[in-house]
């Protein structure tokens, strides 16, 4: 439609510039250059000396001949040279691609073929399994070898180039080339896929730049914040905190491992204001020795998604000094995207009802333009009633380009404008929405859906539990009947009858688990509980494929 | 360049939305429907109540024949109205006009006529001016009266429908209509040109947003601010400010004109944490009686911008317990673009020392690419040394779309890749820039290049100037010099004499005012300086114009 808006108020380079999250680098270098970027054991560096590495780098990419829409691989843990990665590819236009540093020799051959990476960094810790998936690839990338200065163990020079001569080659006045377009790639992260291959989830510029702002925006996190990098940089490039950090010209404390006295003592140490991670992480640091907490006066706040927050994780957090927001994402929309933010009037209620309404996964983000619950099959949106199972959907600009050269699963991702997360869910009456199950998780016993978090959840009310995972079991009569596995707090025990009795007093009978096992529950490395192996153990199969 | 990202990642709908600031008032109806969004007197709105009322707002809008594209004029105070007009009017995809509201019959003529408005909403306050106003218009636009609560003074309908019957037409269940490309134009601002006829910069949704966002970010603004109306909304829609308090679901405390006594009550009552103003604004609080400002404990957090806040203004404001953030933008780019951040490394300096530095305009906003001062003959980057002036030039996304139905003076204002402020600076070696004068402002004596500011900063710190201002005054020997014009605070005198010699043991000789008046100062509305209007006294020329 023609209007007076239609003409002479165009584009142009003055008022318009594509959104890149690289740009909070060269902002942090701007406006902070003398702010401590990055801590790693006694190494500091500036936001300038940051900003002038990552042009040599991106620098020294271009003169290895990495161009626009390039995929280059990391597989290096919460290092220095994983934060510089971040900004150094996507400054050359390349695709930073960073692989599970868990994963297999066979899966990480399957990731570098099937995103056809150009380049490797490889931190030596890594050097054998990758030198093993490097062997089985026709035309394998150039690799760079990461001495971490921290890590002092096996390893080997698999590349012919190090790191730092890699970055000392380039020239420190390398201008970063802008995407052309918001919409260009600037990272590339496979799902732990439970079936099948793993899928390439593609980010955009756009993306990564909005859930940047947005995770500030729900953390209200201010300017220079100490954050900890607990969470690792390869799981949705660490929930795109690389690019938050930068943009609030924060602290990168870097680990390498998730251990609880080292964190403790760089909470202590660094005065860390902020981290994120899966449940177990924040588990660990509860369950911690008393010895290891002393001394942190400060605040502290952390994220936590993978899993809702038990009453007693909440509490725990809560004697801990910390604080604790529950948020729910998936790698297809850049982590969290969703937030159970805490409402003033909450703070009135009990901390039992807070940990009930907490445990919801909540709202969606202020830069994603919407989530709902849809019935699986007519596609509907459910009542909010806080009661009716539908699939959580999501949309928004906070969600992936797509799966590379994968349009089949794309396609069905995306179906009538909503991105489909495969996660059950309700939704209440105030807008927030609650998992009930991974779609695959869902135990169907005589008819009935049971939630394998609802048992979960009571589990978790017993004062012994320290991980509880709920999985179907085949059952001649009822179909499916619940199992559960069970990890216990160091110096508890418990029974299988005294956890069945406890299910009793807290759930329809339907619902109680009819088998307790005690044993360690198997995890991806981003402590994602990995139901499909326990399904495999009770259905009697074959041992776990890689 | 093809790669293999170049296929099969396309946007759809669930992956990419136009963004717009609209959707803030969709999130905090969805998330904090019960949080009060609107204070005004008596009256109090829910966000769940201001959302359905722009929903039946833009309906009646859309019945009215309101469609995209079309402009909608507002003559509003900081009313509800003025509020829920930011959002209602863009519902449909039209474009709010917000009206000076001090202008005259002619200019609010000029304005209506030039931004074909279809419709226009008038405060009974403006009624008569608006009256005259469309007499003189061929195709006057129909005419919505106001008749807001706190109102009782004089003013009569001169529009068939009011502001409530109108909004009653509406539907509830209305739906907003979201850009179709988020480039379209949102609202229209009339610069109060001081030479020739006003020009309308348009903003576009894409640039409203992010601007919206970065004012958060600038300014670490925690979810649920209460923020007091003291900069008008007719201002650069009041900064942005609409769309911010709606992204962080605060509340507008609404407010006809700024009269300290009322100010004190509303930040006592409500606990204001959060306004914008002019540097007189602050003063006016500042030097306020005592007795006004007892019992507020609680933290203020105030924005200025329109001139540097002196050594005075920064010392009375922390006298008061109010912290002042100094930031510096244009109508061209949605109000305050630029901020005066505060570094750590500051606080250890003494408040002379911090004033000095905070009396710096400073740095890009987070989410605007860049700022530079330009020597404006070579148009390069003039070098940082505090000491060479040149123009300052912004580019990015928080700069307009252009001047409505004016090509050339849209093409004047972006060169080479930069929107080209007019205000003359200097750029520090931290990057921070400092104004020297508007280039029409600035001073030529003897063919010395005098800095207006320089000699008003130093008049600023004789202790009974409230206001100053210095403009040149024609001179036979030296071309012009320089005369101060002077507002004494209340209880206060000096002499001519005194305060020459105050800026001689200051400032360089011949820099220091020849003559000093002792006289009100013509100011615009939002209490910019009128410097054009004391040149023309000087030059002894006709009476001011309208």
């Amino acid at each position: 439609m023609s209007s007076i808006y239609s003409n002479g108020l165009e584009k142009n380079e003055a008022n318009f510039s594509p959104v890149t999250p690289v740009d909070f680098l060269a902002r942090a270098n701007d406006v902070y250059p003398n702010a401590i970027s990055i801590i790693h054991g006694a190494l500091r560096q500036t936001w300038a000396q940051t900003y002038q590495r990552c042009c040599r780098y991106a620098s020294a990419l271009k003169k290895a001949g990495i161009k626009k829409g390039d995929t280059v691989a990391v597989m290096l843990p919460n290092t220095p040279a994983m934060v510089e990665s971040h900004f150094a590819i996507p400054m050359v236009g390349a695709v930073i691609n960073a692989i599970n540093i868990r994963l297999d020799e066979h899966t990480i051959a399957f990731i570098l073929e099937h995103g056809e990476a150009k380049l490797l960094l490889v931190d030596k810790e890594f050097s054998q399994v990758v030198k093993r998936a490097l062997l089985r690839l026709p035309n394998p990338p150039k690799v760079i070898n990461v001495d971490d200065v921290l890590y002092d163990g096996p390893g080997e020079a698999i590349g012919d180039v190090f790191y730092e001569a890699f970055i000392a080659s380039g020239d420190e006045g390398f201008v970063a080339e802008p995407p052309t377009d918001e919409w260009d790639a600037i990272a590339l992260n496979y799902t732990s896929g439970t079936t099948g291959n793993p899928k390439g989830v593609v980010y955009s510029h756009r993306g990564a730049y909005l859930a940047a702002v947005s995770n500030i925006l729900e953390w209200d996190m201010p300017k220079h914040p100490c954050y900890l990098w607990t969470l690792p940089m390869f799981h949705c490039n660490g929930w795109t905190f690389p690019w938050v950090i930068a943009a609030r010209a924060g602290i990168n404390v870097c680990l390498r491992k998730v251990d609880p006295a080292l964190i403790f003592d760089l909470i202590r140490q660094h005065k860390v204001s902020h981290y994120c991670g899966a449940p177990i992480v924040h588990s660990m640091l509860i369950n911690a020795d008393d010895s290891l907490k002393q001394g942190i006066e400060h605040k502290v706040s952390a994220f936590v998604a993978g899993a809702a927050p038990s009453a007693a994780m909440i509490e725990g957090m809560d004697s801990l000094g910390f604080d604790i927001i529950h948020v729910y994402g998936l790698t297809e929309v850049y982590g969290p995207a969703i937030v159970c933010d805490k409402q003033h009037h909450w703070q009135a209620l009990s901390l039992a009802e807070q940990a009930q309404l907490n445990s919801r996964q909540g709202v969606r983000y202020h830069l994603q333009q919407g989530v709902d619950v849809f019935d699986t099959v007519t596609g509907q949106p459910v009542p909010k009633d806080g009661e009716t199972i539908g699939e959580v959907v999501v949309r928004g600009n906070i969600t992936m380009k797509g799966y590379l050269k994968n349009p089949s699963a794309t396609a069905d991702a995306f179906a009538n404008g909503w991105f489909k997360t495969g996660d059950l869910a309700v939704i209440y009456p105030d807008n927030y929405i609650k998992l009930k199950d991974r779609s695959k998780d869902i135990i169907i016993s005589g008819g009935e859906n049971i939630s394998s978090i609802e048992v979960e959840d009571c589990l978790y009310q017993h004062p012994a539990v320290m991980l509880a995972a709920v999985v179907a079991m085949p059952d001649e009569k009822w179909g499916e009947t619940v199992c559960a596995f069970i990890e216990l707090k160091a110096g508890t025990s418990a029974t299988e009858a005294e956890m069945i009795t406890h299910c009793k007093a807290n759930l329809a009978h339907f619902k109680v688990p009819r088998v307790v096992k005690f044993e360690e529950v198997p995890k991806t490395s981003t402590g994602k509980i990995q139901k499909f192996a326990l399904r495999k153990q009770l259905n009697s199969k074959a041992s776990i494929a890689n």
